[in-house]
């Protein structure tokens, strides 16, 4: 029982050998995580189109969750850009954003995909993430990293435009650029600026000052803080708020109130395709933290154990008026950086945003949105990676097509015609280039036992003997293939008695291949030439000992692709033979 | 030019050296097959919902256009059992048997899968096919015939009944069953036993009395046609059609007219998912037939043209008022053991044909259903093959899965559901294997150059070496399984100093597996170990070549497992160790 506990609760290995200054320094983690996530959680919200406090509440008790179940040490959950992004994707089918209806929908987002990241826990079911392959989640977060930007230049401009692909987005800007309100664009453009510089300028200054690379990579993290802080003075001294430029405004102060999500069965069908995509999209962008900067200290990830505590803290999430979270890169980093050493970083985290949640949220009364916005901007232009599509492009052309198709379905239809679409494409290329394996007809290197591809080197055939060698498993996908590659390679040539499929690069063959074994066996018998096998490897050997093909063989099973050649030609040396394909 | 003619019109090739003895051969063939034909195309016209004559009209058309386009010297194409199975469920859809919509729908049909063939056939997609797996394929025919057996026993008992699944069917029999007809269970019971005994013991018999083989077996084939003629007789003598036994009746006299499919472009849409399954199911049955007897006399079957000349034979039926035809196997098996040579056999069938529409149809009258229903029901529980599912049993299971969740769809739910969620499973479960492929950590074998299993050899190995061969190429889906795995084995192994990932079981890694490639190489990195690539294959060494793994690679690249060792420990041998996984 003890063990069964352990294993789902990662809190009780760690949490035995918890000392005081393991406490210390998650406390300083948390701190500093504390100051970056507060400006970054009314951000997300904004750009789930969300009242800004649900940001902050899906950072209290979701945090908590992952600390009880989580496997990794130092990562931070929490609202993150994408999801946040798809969340009001997923909502604004269903409702108009600003009603209840939006809220309850963003509510049960969480709670659906924190039920579907649970359930993929505890069947074990995580290789599911598997299919999505690096160039669709690559194409797939450059293309929401465009945008969501673009997205927010309305923030920028003090204007309103909605729209959830590239073409909706920048015609509603177009049509509502007269209204721009130069107050907002002011501040928008200045916050944007300073955070770039930030970015780019303040890690290096602060290390030419001398302060160590660890700080003032923290420091650069916390810069939005600070464009905070002048924007929310700005906007209150100068009383920006009376000349249109648009604030946060009131925050309902305190926790929140228990949400109860519906239970509206058509509702629920309706968002499970969003949910699986969040939940599976979550996962990996999480699992990726996790495992980075558990292997620079030796830890441990349990990608199932991880589902569960995504799991938890989005359901979590859900009964606390949060919407979908996951593990979100830079703040985990921060987290790491600033010392974070077990999970407990993460909970104190929480019981710092529940504080501000409690106290704070006056202050963010005259917080500019364009701030807010301008934050977002500078955070999710990082994301857009044009390295990546140039990699795809010099390594493999499948990889890439699969990547442009995400990319461009992403910005011209959506985020989830984007990933459906990467994902089918990768697959089916998959597919495709797995049911025409490589064929090589093989000669025998003179004075050796190796046998080679005859189109590549300098070999000795038999006419009356002709070896095939198959580079890929055999399964239905590929066996008609097989098929007619074998009748194509002996027709016309009334010289052959024997085809050995040399069977080396075979790791499995499954029912369809067998059939299409067996039906190559008994056609090529039809007309007097003799099918064997060679170089069959062991567990592929139990199986077909399994079936009737070995038995209705009219050639024979061969150890090595020697033995083969001397069985049916009489000689270990084939003839030479001017036979190529 | 005349080249590309001859690669799409195959008749140039065989037409040039058309000699009278292959048209005395060729006839022959014709005679038998149109008599053999007749009774069938009205038997299938009827299981597929449509009057008798939609059958023959079928069988005249698309064999002049299969002669034209096809490359089998002895495919006899026409209406088959399961097609037609298959246009009753997708025209019944649409509209009601016995309604002129029904009738434009099978045309509509045929047309539509006949343009889908073609267009296979020109853009060489003809690999789609390759997607219906072995088990799937024997699955849904075995289903198939039960499904047609069953329907069927309606007529024998001389009742209504409908039905797509085996459940309303049963049901509707059940309800219907009052209203039985005793002199059509008669007749239905009598040709049953009859076909039967033509079945069964026929061949031998007559081969006792010193007919030959071949002409034993074609006699076989002929034993509907007397089942046909002796029940007409005994109808019209006894007048049982007043007596309640459902007769052919009229059967419009004549060539059909021309017909011209409707071009209703929501009905064309409806009907693209049921066309799809119709083409790509005909075309299976059809090229492994065409594949069989081609073997036989060393020819040669070009799929891609296959689909073009099952595609113009689609096309010619949607425009003489038939439905949708494929190459049938006891037809083709009867053309060819009648010594058919070429397809003017077919063309000539054709001409068989279309004399019986002209004249032989008054006499066709007094044929009872029941007597078609019962070439049918004999006809199609040959398709049953219970041997196949033990075979999938015992050869491997997620085959057997396969076919049984296609066996078990095809039943209850219907046909189409059926092929579609055996072709998901087959993919899915091909998919999942290979997203866990095989590890081993390998040791050396004493004394030898050969490196294996720790598991299942008794090998050396160095504590401070961890060689890892994955067997199975490395892409998207398998890439972060792999990375895991190397996690999980050098967790709490602080010995550890290099990981070698032997590749020669790898043929291809894709842009997800280098990243992760990279990730190992990384995050091995932060942690002192070396990270090393051994035995990589030549093509898959060019790719990585492009890539930047090699430049940041931590170990090194080592031409032969060997090198490796040598390289890592000091000594081609390794220090022996207690280690296992």
């Amino acid at each position: 029982m003890t063990f069964k506990a352990a294993k789902y609760l990662p809190i009780l290995d760690w949490g035995r050998s918890y000392k005081g200054e393991t406490f210390v320094n998650d406390g300083i983690a948390a701190v500093i995580v504390t100051i970056m996530l507060i400006p970054q959680s009314l951000a997300y919200a904004l750009l789930a189109g969300l009242p800004p406090q649900v940001g902050l509440y899906a950072s209290i008790l979701p945090l908590i969750a992952y600390a009880i179940f989580g496997t990794s040490r130092a990562m931070a959950v929490g609202p993150v850009a994408v999801i946040s992004l798809m969340t009001a994707v997923a909502a604004g089918k269903i409702a108009a954003q600003g009603t209840s209806e939006y809220l309850a929908t963003a509510l049960l987002l969480a709670l659906i995909s924190g039920i579907m990241l649970l359930a993929m826990g505890l069947f074990r079911l995580g290789f599911v993430a598997s299919f999505l392959s690096h160039p669709v989640i690559s194409g797939f977060i450059t293309a929401s990293g465009v945008l969501i930007a673009v997205s927010q230049l309305k923030h920028i401009l003090g204007i309103t435009a909605s729209g959830h692909n590239l073409v909706d987005i920048v015609q509603a800007l177009g049509a509502g650029l007269p209204q721009t309100n130069i107050p907002t664009v002011i501040i928008g453009a200045i916050s944007t600026i300073f955070l770039f510089w930030v970015r780019g300028q303040l890690k290096p200054l602060l290390m030419k000052i001398g302060v160590s690379e660890r700080l003032a990579a923290i420091a650069t993290k916390i810069g939005p803080v600070i464009a905070v802080v002048v924007a929310i003075l700005a906007v209150a001294m100068l009383g920006l708020a009376d000349k249109g430029v648009k604030i946060v405004g009131d925050i309902p102060k305190g926790f929140p109130s228990l949400s109860v999500p519906e239970f509206d069965l058509d509702l629920w069908r309706s968002l499970l395709a969003s949910s699986l995509i969040i939940a599976v999209i979550g996962f990996v962008e999480s699992i990726s933290v996790a495992q980075t900067l558990a292997a620079k200290r030796r830890q441990r990830i349990d990608p199932d154990q991880e589902l569960i505590g995504l799991g938890a803290a989005n359901i979590a999430g859900a009964f606390s008026g949060g919407y979908p979270v996951t593990g979100g890169f830079a703040r985990s980093a921060v987290n790491f950086d600033a010392g974070a050493e077990t999970p407990a970083a993460g909970a104190m985290t929480a019981i710092g945003i529940a504080l501000a949640t409690l106290f704070l949220t006056p202050l963010l009364y005259f917080l500019p949105i364009a701030t807010l916005a301008a934050t977002i901007i500078v955070a999710v232009l990082s994301l857009v990676n044009i390295a990546d599509i140039r990699e795809a492009w010099r390594y493999s052309k499948p990889d890439f097509a699969a990547m442009m198709a995400t990319i461009i379905l992403t910005l011209t239809v959506g985020v989830e015609a984007g990933v459906l679409s990467g994902v089918a494409l990768s697959i089916a290329l998959f597919l495709y280039r797995s049911s025409r394996p490589h064929f090589a007809i093989v000669g025998q290197v003179r004075d050796t036992e190796h046998f080679r591809n005859i189109a590549r080197h300098d070999v000795v055939t038999n006419p009356r003997v002709l070896t095939i060698r198959v580079d890929e498993s055999l399964y239905f996908a590929n066996a008609r293939y097989m098929e007619d590659a074998v009748y194509d390679l002996i027709y016309n040539k009334p010289e052959i008695e024997h085809v050995i499929l040399m069977c080396s690069a075979i790791n499995d063959i499954d029912l369809s291949a067998l059939e299409s074994l067996e039906a190559i066996n008994e056609r090529l018998n039809t007309t007097n030439i003799k099918f064997h096998l060679s170089e069959v490897k062991g567990p592929v050997m139990d199986r077909l000992e399994r079936s009737r093909l070995l038995h209705d063989l009219s050639g024979a099973v061969h150890l090595s692709q020697l033995d083969a050649i001397v069985a049916t030609s009489g000689t270990s040396h084939g003839t030479e033979l001017d036979f190529h394909l």
